[in-house]
């Protein structure tokens, strides 16, 4: 089974970092935090603007992002903990 | 009876899941919240903008959409419970 | 005397429901609540848009709805509770 | 003295009705509550929009008017007490 | 020296009514309460609208407007004391 | 060293006022309160306006400014004590 | 590993500042407290406007910005500490 996220929303799958490497990206804090870092499963098509065109997203299937850890929903598809979230709150993608 | 929503509103049939079923759609915590999926009933003519056009909307009848629990209006009609919402809180179709 | 409505409101008269018919529209809760179903009797010019235009109403005199419970101002006419509420109040049309 | 009303506001002189006859208009609670009921006395040029348009308003001086009981300011002029308040507090206009 | 205020605000220089006066501005409650009455003394050059273009004010200078008895903010400029405020706050002007 | 602010905002040095000068602006309440009037010293390059189009702004290098006791976000600079503000915070200019 | 921040989101990292240095910025209250003073590292596309265009940032990589303590969300990648925020938080550029 398989969600298509509506408009300006994604479909993220958080990658679990190993908070003792080096080159992970921990939020400030307890090292043992959820680290906020994923990939993106799937794309809306767009957000509406106001004059009703639809802009295409930035971010795009296969990117490893940055989000703020309380961003979005979290659902469970096929055993698999996912996130829908909007652009919006994606603060970058990694590479 | 029927409802024909207006604008962006949709009228949404909740489907009830079985949470042990290991393909099912879990909101995290008890097992035994309700899950948060539905089947589209009805659709409005689509939102209203700013500049007085009518965009249609994503979703149609009979798709299997999922949301946040706690969205929309409940309403009872010819003994069916059904929900009222606007295509705005639906986070994606699932398929 | 009569209610002609501003811009996008309209005039509603609430349909008293029974409460025990299997067809009605009862909100959950107790079945004692009053159902949120009316008529329309009036509706405004339209709503004015951010352009200046207006967009006339997809409502019109003699259509059952439904809406919320705590939507609109009441108000007695010639002895009749009317509510006078907002296009937006209303969740779709019975039929 | 006169007051010309700026933009979208209007001058309403308070009806005061009395609360036993069938055909006025009384709000719901105590039979004494003042009504909100009112004739126009004047009318701004109307609302400035987004674009810099003026949008003429829809009442017109004479016209009697519904509002909300607490909608505008009180003034009084020349020992009279008036109200002033935006079209948009506006609910009908009665006749 | 002077003020020139920014954009769509104003300089208005209170003026205290005699309360007892009948033809007088009166807030109601305590006839001793300082009347929300003033004149023009300067005003901007116009609000800034959304796409850039700058509207006139509707007040000019002389004019006799009434105002919320806490609009705008109180200034002291040579052992005068004088309000800023915007055009939004004026509910009408007098004459 | 020097700030050049982004956008609408603004660098402003206040003046300090002797409190006693009879032609010195006051805010009401206690004379010792610091007076909020200072000295332009850099401005952005404009608002940028929704359509994407910067509008230049109508404060300049030098004018003399009014604006509220705790606007803006102080900065020290080399030192120097400086308010990094909008221009939307500045009630008038003073000459 | 590097950071591309979405839309008008930059990738700043803060400079620790000596606090006794005459012309450090510091912003007022203890001596000790974190300067908001960073390099710019990486800038998004640009700020979406309503109608779809992208706007170019203002700030470009290599400035040096005065930015609000409290801004943005701060991150750790590759060992190094580093701020997400949004063009909108930063005040100026200092040069």
């Amino acid at each position: 089974m398989k969600i298509r996220p509506l408009h300006d929303r994604v479909i993220v799958k958080r990658v679990e970092e190993e908070t003792t490497t080096p080159g992970g990206i921990v939020l400030p804090g307890s090292a043992a935090e959820k680290p906020s870092q994923g990939m993106i499963l799937a794309v809306g098509r767009g957000k509406v603007l106001d004059n009703g065109d639809v802009r295409a997203l930035e971010v795009k299937v296969g990117d490893k992002v940055l989000f703020g850890k309380y961003s979005g929903n979290e659902v469970k598809i096929d055993g698999e903990e996912l996130i829908v979230m909007r652009e919006e709150d994606i603060m970058g993608i990694l590479g």
